[in-house]
This record gives C-alpha cells, sequence and structure tokens, in this order.
C-alpha cells in the first residue's frame, strides 16, 4: 500500500495543477514539469532542489492495482442532502477559453450609438448569453462561469477599444459538453453581426480542455459497501473540482470519497470546514476500501472497460496533448 | 481682446480638467486648485512655481464683454455632413456614476447555477441595459457608455465577487437626461431580484454631473453671420465633449466654433487630424466674430436670458458644487 502525497496540486505557483500527479501517471514528462516557471521566473525544478525536495527515483509510476482519494467535497450537494460521505463518480469536463474582443475606441460624448464597436459591450452579451444557455436547459448539467472581465482602456469616457473575458463551461456529459462548445462558437460567430457597426473581431485561446472522467464502478461500489457497513448512507455525485485521482484514472481502477463540507463546501478559503465527525467517517471509509481492495486477488480489477495502463501516456517522450493543455489551468 | 491659454484643460496630470478656466470664472478657489496633487504626490501649486508659471495677479476673471473658443469637433458630426465649420449651441448633459456589485465568490465547477450571487453576470446585466435604454429612444438623444468593466478575484474558475463598472450618460437634453438617471437607479434596485439567489449588493458613488450648459444665441448668431460671409454654410451641433468655455458661459455670454476632423472625428491621439483648409476656416470665423463682437456697445450683451456675470460664482469662498464635482473627472 501506497500513500501518496503529490507535489503542486493546486498550480497556484506553477501554473499547472495536478502537476506531481501528471507526471507520476506519463502525461506531462519530469522534463516539461522541472521548466515551469513562477511568476518571479523561479523555475520548478531548481526550486525543489533548493528545498532538498528533488528526489533520484523515477517518478513515473508503474500502475496500482487501484487508487482511491478522500477530499472535501467543495460544494453543497452532500449538505443538502444530509449525508457525510459520497461515492464519486468521476470528473466532469471542463472547457476554458480566453476571449478577447477587438472593438474601435471611441469617445463616450461625440461618437453617436451607431458608428460604435463597443468591445466592452460585446463582453457584456457574451456573459449574458452563457447565462442563458445554463438557464435554457438544453445543455444537461451545464454550468458556466465568466470569472474574469476587463476591459482597455477602462476610462469612464472612453469606449473600450479591448476587452478580454475566461469562459469556464463545466459538463457530466461530454456530448453535452460538445453541444455547448459549438453552440457558444456559433454565438461567437454572429457577434459582430449584432454590434450597431461593423468593426468587432473576436479572438479565442483555449487555456484547458479536460474530458469527462469516469470513475472505475467496481471501485465505487467497494467505497458504498465500506461505508454503507460503517453506518453510512452514502450518495454518487459528480466532482465539480479537479483532482490527482483525475490522472491515476488513467493507468489504474480509481473512484474518490467525498466528505461533506459545511459552509455551502466552500473551499481554499478560511472558512472550509468539515465536521472532526465527517472528517472520521471520510477517513475511516478511505482505510475500509483500502482494506477491501488489498485483499483482493490483483487480476480483479480493473473492470470491465475500465483504462489500463497499457492506455496511459508513458515516458519521457509524452508531451502534453490537447485534452489538458498545462500552463494557465488552477481547478484543483 | 484678451487671448486666454488655459492651464490644465485636460486634468490628465491633476485629476480636474478645465482647472484653469473653472478657477479664472470662480467655479473653484485657487486654493483648491494648487492643492490638488498628481499620481506621484506633486502640488499642483509648486509645480506651477517651479516651472515659473505661478504669477501674482489675481486670476479670477472680470467677466468679459463675450467669450468664443475655437475647437476640433471631436466628433464625426460635421464630416458626414460635409461642412467645414460648426456653431456650437450648448454642451451636454454629463453624469458618471461608478457602480460597485458585492456578490459571492464560489467555485465555477461545485456551485449550482442556483445557489450563485454572480457579480460579473450582474455587471453584464447593467451594459447590456444601458445600450437598450439608449435604443430604446426613449430617452432623446441620449448617449451612454461603459468604460471600465472589472470583475474580482478575476480567476477563470471563481464566481466574482466584486464587480466594478462605470456608467456614463450624456444628454443633450436636461429633462431626458433625468428621466434615463431615474430608470437606471429603478433599474439597479431591481438588479438583486434578478439574480437565482439573493445576496446582491449594489453600491454607487457619482462620479461627476454637469447639467446642459446651453450657449448664448446672439453670439450664435454672430458665429453663423461671419461663416456664411467667409462663404461657409455653417450648422448647428452640440458639443459631445466638455470645453472651458462651459466654464465660461456661467460668468460671459459664450459660444463655441468647431472645426470638422478627419478620421470620424477622432481626437486624444496621433491620428487626429483637421486639413490645413478646415483650420484656416475655423481661425477665420473665429477672428471675424471677434471683430463683430468688439463693434458691438458694451451693454449689447448679454442677450435675454442669458446668464450675467451676477449670475457666477465669484470669490475664493465658492467651492465646488454638486453639479460639477471636481477628482475623477477627465473628458476634454
Amino acid at each position: 500500500m501506497v500513500i501518496a502525497a503529490w507535489t503542486e496540486e493546486e498550480g497556484v505557483r506553477f501554473g499547472t495543477d495536478m502537476l506531481g500527479s501528471a507526471v507520476a501517471a506519463g502525461r506531462l514528462t519530469l522534463d516539461y514539469a522541472y521548466d515551469l516557471v513562477d511568476s518571479e521566473g523561479l523555475r520548478f525544478g531548481d526550486e525543489l532542489d533548493r528545498i532538498g525536495f528533488k528526489g533520484t527515483q523515477p517518478v513515473v509510476m508503474e500502475a496500482p492495482h487501484a487508487y482511491v482519494e478522500c477530499h472535501i467535497e467543495q460544494g453543497p450537494v452532500l449538505l443538502r442532502d444530509e449525508v457525510a460521505i459520497g461515492v464519486v463518480t468521476g470528473v466532469q469536463s471542463i472547457s476554458w477559453q480566453k476571449v478577447t474582443l477587438h472593438g474601435r475606441a471611441a469617445h463616450a460624448g461625440t461618437t453617436p450609438t451607431e458608428l460604435r464597436v463597443d468591445a466592452g459591450l460585446a463582453a457584456a452579451q457574451i456573459v449574458v448569453k452563457v447565462r442563458e444557455m445554463v438557464d435554457s436547459g438544453t445543455y444537461g448539467r451545464l454550468r458556466a462561469t465568466v470569472g474574469h472581465i476587463a476591459t482597455s482602456p477602462g476610462l469612464p469616457s472612453v469606449v473600450p477599444d479591448r476587452a478580454e473575458l475566461t469562459v469556464d463551461l463545466r459538463n457530466p456529459d461530454d456530448e453535452q459538453m460538445a453541444a455547448a462548445e459549438r453552440d457558444f462558437a456559433a454565438f461567437l460567430d454572429t457577434l459582430p453581426e449584432l454590434q450597431p457597426c461593423s468593426g468587432l473581431r473576436v479572438e479565442t485561446k483555449r487555456m484547458a480542455k479536460t474530458s469527462h472522467v469516469p470513475f472505475d464502478q467496481r471501485v465505487q461500489d467497494v467505497i458504498a459497501k465500506a461505508a454503507a457497513e460503517l453506518g453510512h448512507q452514502p450518495v454518487t455525485l459528480m466532482s465539480g473540482a479537479g483532482h490527482d485521482a483525475q490522472e491515476m484514472a488513467a493507468i489504474a481502477p480509481t473512484a474518490m470519497v467525498f466528505v461533506r463540507g459545511q459552509h455551502d463546501g466552500i473551499s481554499h478559503n478560511p472558512r472550509e470546514y468539515s465536521t472532526p465527525e465527517d472528517c472520521t467517517a471520510g477517513i475511516s471509509v478511505l482505510a475500509n476500501t483500502l482494506l477491501r481492495l488489498t485483499d483482493e486477488p490483483t487480476d480483479a480489477l480493473p473492470g470491465e472497460g475500465a483504462p489500463t495502463a497499457e492506455d496511459a501516456l508513458t515516458g519521457e517522450d509524452a508531451l502534453p496533448g490537447e485534452d489538458a493543455l498545462p500552463g494557465e489551468t488552477h481547478d484543483a
């Protein structure tokens, strides 16, 4: 049995989350990771060396028999359902884009409305549109967030010539995600025509894209049994956030235990809180799940359809694929 | 005859535009002006002293017989109408507000839409709303601009807990401006109800507010006659931007000559351009207007209903009134 403490799961300092597990699972190379730099230009490999954490053993893992991770839910579902433990069915698909709008700067007082190409207005139209897409129900359990909006030059009396925003789409269903992305792209294509005057240019840049990662059904069943035995009525739920488990799922049968959070499940925040009782429940379910899994014969897993070690990217040549661009992502 | 070269008309460095003319006309005190500081903490009075421009003569003007100013239009109207010279009827009303929206930060992946208080979405709804108000035609010749939009914390995967935007409204009609301001305030009142979840707080701060400044009809007539005599078919138009003339209008019969700009009238920009022929036309009309005005008996002006010297604020005790807050404005 191996206890893993993954390096740089958050990706806050070096810009790529799930970094340690992505290297261990072979999706990113060690050299790629070492060469990442923080905002002060310091190199990840050098910083590991400096603090004595740069080991000499090979870091690409042999596929384990199974992988299980325990985490606060980071959402309000278990609290609403009044249960301490959740069995996680997988990680939803994530799509991040940066959209940059190029309009035309103009004097707010002297420029008639019909002669404006207002990049800030176009940005606002996008924000309103993505919420309409969510509210329409057309895309299943789509969630959409525009976290960053900024206009330039940003002066009260100047029509913005430039606006920048990020669009974060999530969906537990890859097909519904594809439909949402397709329709959103079509909306961006029509955006210049929605302006009173020609000249709006829309530029998009993919920041991150991950497919739905389904977890192994057998490992989920083992977690559910362990939880029931300890007196918990576990519910199943999709993870809204990213976790190291999504990297490990590429090389081993994987699932997760979620622990109820208080305060609507708020996390990455001083108010993040799970009760001692719920934490105890989570660790007990994790421990009992691991005991059950270690008792299995080594060929009992993976179950049918689950990824095998051979499916995973391996070796130093594996470059980050388009499905999981490193870089600006931070979503653990 | 006096040629005036006003100090700090743009207000770029010390944050208050029309500064010299506002002091000369008695709306702002000299001490108020001297105590303004730039972004590096340097005092306006000290900087005037340093460059030898801090004079010793009293700066509050005696009301002149009349005041005329010649300026590039800063808009596309004369170009569209194919005329070199415009007679300016006045400066439109300006209303600037900063709107700050306080929502609730939330994880983009884990937080159901119905539990979100998204400050960025609310900001976008405001931007879309003000353009709808303009397009409705309900408020006459209303112009509305949201130049600055910014969300906080501004991360792709975090629902913004805070958004800030500026709303610039302009109208040549004070009543229609009042109606627009009233309806906009009512919209802000309903904005929390438009969110799926309670908790949105809307904060507004007045940044600037000036009333419509009508120019003197007789001075306008003199300009029109001088222009016609020089072979120009002058059109009348409202100024979309602020000018020193709006300060002088408080103490003397005032109007302006506008000269056609090329490139849609773009100004404050290296592309600002009026042809030598149009500049010649503007200066000729200005000179001929002044000659006509100096030939008049001193009691010929002001005309009926125009402001008189006695209406103006005078003296060192005059503080900036609410109708023309100094500070963050820059719109000349």
